[in-house]
Order: structure tokens, then sequence, then C-alpha cells
């Protein structure tokens, strides 16, 4: 085994990348720009020129055990990227093609599965046998760790829980393309179209008044609501409630030990883990009540998507 | 290795065992009257002498390989059976109890589970290694294998997808006491209940009709729609679509390649199949579009359950 991994975590702007250790120390870690580059091999030429500087300026040549990669429709199973309409890039043999280019086994998995494997390997879901992860941020991504291992289904495509249904009729419609989904609620574009929705429905005045009603986001609901705002803190009861009620549904699924949440709304803290703790263990089986648990990412903003993606570079072959 | 395993199923009713070997064949069975025993140790007396007797007349003696035993809220990992309410003993630590009076290594779980892998072992899930199973009777039980294991989930609890809410407001009470899940619905029971509401609501002629509406039953239903009763048929109709929306759902968390459906109601054929699978495929995110399969049980009903907790047999330690 050699010491160290490389994680690379494709986003639509930035694709981040760097070098870490068995202890999920990042000792040197880079970037390029994933946007500028319409033509992928423009892209790849430039990720292998940048990560080998990385490398050699941190005497890891040949010390680099395997690639993980986290990005957006990446299936662990065929080492492909399908339909990611984030990415500049047609489908691509992604594994096969970065493995070639670097001489060094590649794993990939979407970045909401890689943060799943982060937090167990290096985070707070260290020695968790069952445990969901939930990101939430622009939408809802999530990992489901069964047994130890990741759920990725027959096809490489499990773990979609932003889009269980969480309203059957009527409900908003997602990105999807359907309507109802719990990412159109519970996602931080999420928040943000409850507050357009609570400021059209209600005449009580709010801090979220004095802003433009199109531009709010929900880190605007969070300031408003640590400022006191009425309105503000009932959008996050009215989300904390729905992922309350959802988190109860899933563990009908798999009885996880703990749910734990990553991205920019989970840093809203009491505000909405309050109402969510309340609706899950309301919402819940008898049987289930009292045992799982809601926590936090510990894995450090700057360093979790590497981290996360590194992770699946010691499982590569 | 042994070359059989003994099976046991405890119903409420009746406890059925048989003598199985490694193809499934199930060389020789009988029963016991679960319910009049009120006192466990006469109960597992009179267990361990039927049992006893069916070894010896098949020349099994020595030859058990390990002992499985399916039972209502047993639970895999700590190897009790507790609050099941259909039996009439106190919580009991029935894998060592019967691991102890016969000598063999025991490993117990419920119902729903020990059909999920009866169906893996020896019936229409050989070979697949993501599927869902439902089992569709008085109530709704479910066994969830992903990537050829078992989800027991970290309490052993995991997989009670009856009780997944499919019905956040209004909805109908169920027997664990909250309201709206999937069970109180799509169960043989649930169908029942559909009847008595559209036959309350609606003024149509039907066939049930002639029944006191108290005592109409889903084989009932499945009578009248069978003759072309127009209500019948739309309360199948009903019961598929919900039951198709919730699989659909199913798919967002583990992918699986089937849903495999056992229980009296899965005998309805193609009256609950057809809106099942529309409903499914309609409700489905785009990704998992085509790719679930809906099986039936290919197991004989009167071997079903015996096969199911002998495949366990085979894991006892």
């Amino acid at each position: 085994m050699k010491p160290y991994v490389l994680g690379i975590d494709i986003g639509g702007t930035n694709t981040v990348f760097g070098i870490v250790d068995a202890r999920g120390n990042v000792i040197a870690s880079s970037s390029i720009k994933t946007g500028k580059h319409a033509n992928f091999d423009d892209y790849l030429e430039d990720l292998y020129t940048e990560a080998t500087r990385l490398i050699e300026a941190n005497d890891a040549t040949d010390k680099i055990q395997g690639i993980g990669i986290g990005a957006p429709n990446a299936n662990y199973y065929t080492g492909k990227i399908e339909n990611a309409v984030n990415l500049p890039w047609p489908n691509l043999d992604l594994a096969d093609i970065v493995s070639e280019k670097f001489g060094i086994p590649v794993a990939i998995t979407n970045d909401a599965n890689a943060a799943a494997l982060g937090e167990m390997t290096y985070g707070v879901a260290r020695g968790l046998k069952d445990f969901i992860m939930i990101t939430l941020g622009t939408g809802i991504g999530s990992g489901i760790v069964v047994n130890g291992q990741m759920v990725y289904g027959h096809d490489g495509l499990a773990g979609e829980l932003g889009h269980i249904i969480i309203k059957r009729n009527n409900g908003r419609l997602c990105g999807c393309g359907r309507t109802g989904c719990l990412e159109a609620y519970c996602s931080a574009t999420g928040v943000a179209r409850t507050a357009r929705e609570f400021l059209e429905a209600r005449s009580e005045p709010s801090l979220l008044r004095n802003l433009p009603i199109e531009s709010i986001t929900s880190k605007d609901v969070y300031d408003a609501a640590m400022n006191g705002d009425k309105l503000a803190k009932d959008i996050f009861e009215y989300t904390g409630t729905i992922l309350g009620e959802s988190f109860a549904d899933m563990m009908a699924f798999s009885s996880p030990q703990a749910f734990i949440l990553f991205g920019g709304l989970a840093k809203s803290g009491e505000l909405l883990l309050r109402p969510l703790r309340e609706a899950m263990e309301k919402n819940m089986l008898n049987c289930y009540k009292g045992k799982a648990k809601v926590l936090l990412s510990e894995l450090k903003e700057a360093d979790a998507a590497v981290l996360g993606a590194s992770a699946l570079g010691w499982e590569a072959k």
C-alpha cells in the first residue's frame, strides 16, 4: 500500500484536487477551472499538468495508491459520467480515461456518495456502519451506507433521496421535471422558494420584506431568523419539519444509526435541527424512536470535497 | 457442510417446519399449533418432539447444518423476539433457547426478511443482488437486499416499508398507531377498507353491494373484479397506483433490479400489476425508468414460509 491517495472533486465551476494521507490529512491541494474547458481533452491535459506539479512538489511521485473522483452523475460501477447537466462535456468513460492518463487506478462516484465515504473514512461517521448522508446545497444529495458498505444499487444510481416525493398533490415543480420532491422544499433553493411563498401568502411584517423578493436566498432567511424575525423562523420550522418527516420514512428503509448533514443549510444549526429532530421523532414508527442521531459533518468545508473523493482512492483497482 | 437445514416458520396460529436440502427441496414437513401453548416451554417441548420425530423418520439425524426461524418481530442481530403482538409469549431469547434445545446453530429473522432470503436462495430472485421483497398479506412486510446482502439496519429492524407514510394528511389509521401508512391502503385489509370507502362514497351498482359491507374481504373484491365489476376494478386501480407510487420512491433509495411480490393480494395478477407498473414508471425519477421489474414469487405457497426460514439455516453459526 502506498502512503497517499489523490482526491479530485469535479464541480461545474471548479475542480479541486489534493493529496491525502491515510489519516485524512490534506498534504497539499490545488484547483483548476472546470467550466472554461469546453473540450474534455484540454481539461484532462490541464488537470494532469497541475496535479503532476502538485505531486512532484510534495515528493509524492510513485506514492499515490489510487485516485478517487467525486463528480455529478458519476457512476461507481460503470466508471462513466452520463447526463451531467452541470458539466460542459458529453458522456465520458471518466474512470478509464483518467486512469490511463495518470497510470494510477481510478474509482469514481457522485458527490453525495463521496461525501458519505469521506465522513466514514475521516469524519463524524468513523465507526458507524449504518448511516445516511444528506447534503443540503442548491439541491439535495444523499449517500446511504448499510452495514459499512455504500449502497450503489444495481445500476450505480441508488441514493437519490432528494427526489423522494414528500407532497403527492400540487407539489412544487422540481429540477428533475416532476413535482413534490424533497429537494424542491428542503434544499437552499427550496428554502428561498418557501420564503417567497410565505411572504406572498402572509401579511405580517418581516425583515425579508426589505429585500427584492426574487433575489432572497436561504442565507438571507438565516440572517433574518437570527435577528429574531418570526416569519424567517417559521420558514426554518417548515423546512425542518418536512425534512424530519422524510427522515422518519427513511428509518423504515435502512434503520440507520445517524443522519449526517452537510452543506450550506446544515450550518443553520438549531434553527433547522430542532424542528427536524422533533418531526423525525414524532413521525417515526415506535420501534425506531430515540435511536437515530442527527449529526453535522465534522470535515472542514474547504477540504470536505477532496477528502470525500480521496476516500474512494483507497478502493480503486 | 451437512446436507440439510431445518426451516421453522412461527406464525400466530401455526408453526410449520420442514427439512430442506441445498437445492430447495422440502424433504418433509409438519406443523404444530402455536396459539395453544400459552407457556413457551410447553411450546418448545412440543416443537422439539415433533421436529425430532420428522428428522428421525427421514434419516436426517446429525445431518442438519443449521436451523433458520422466521417469526414476527424476530431480530437477526439479537436473536430475540420482542413485542410480537401475534404471539402468546413475552419477549424471548429465541435463537439461544432453540439452539440449546436442539444442539444445532440457530439464526432467526422476521417473516418478510425470511421470504426475501427464500426467494434469493431458491426462488425468482436467484442471481439478483439488489431487490425488494414486498409481502402483501393482512399487513405489508418487506425485506430489502442490497448488493446480495439483507439490509438489517443498525438494530436489526430495517425494512418496515409497510409503514412508509403515503398520505401525510387525513390518512387512514394504521395498526401501528400512526396514520397514512402504506399498509393501511395496500394490504389485504387495506383493500377491504378501500371497498367500504368506495361503496359509501359512490352510488353506482356493484356486486359488492350484495355482501354485508363490514365483512367484505380483498378476495371478495377480487372475485367481483374478475366478474367485470367496475367498482371492484377501480379498487384495484386505486391500490395498484398507490403501491406503484411508493415503489417509485423506493427506487430512489436502493435502485433495485426488481420488486418481488408475495402473499394473498399478489395473486390478483394484472388487476393489481397493471396499475402498479404504470404508476411506478410514471412517478419514477428519469434515470430509473424502465429498469426495475415487478415479479411474483415463484415459491409454492405451502412451502414458501419453510423455505424462507430454512435459507437462513445455512448462515446459522
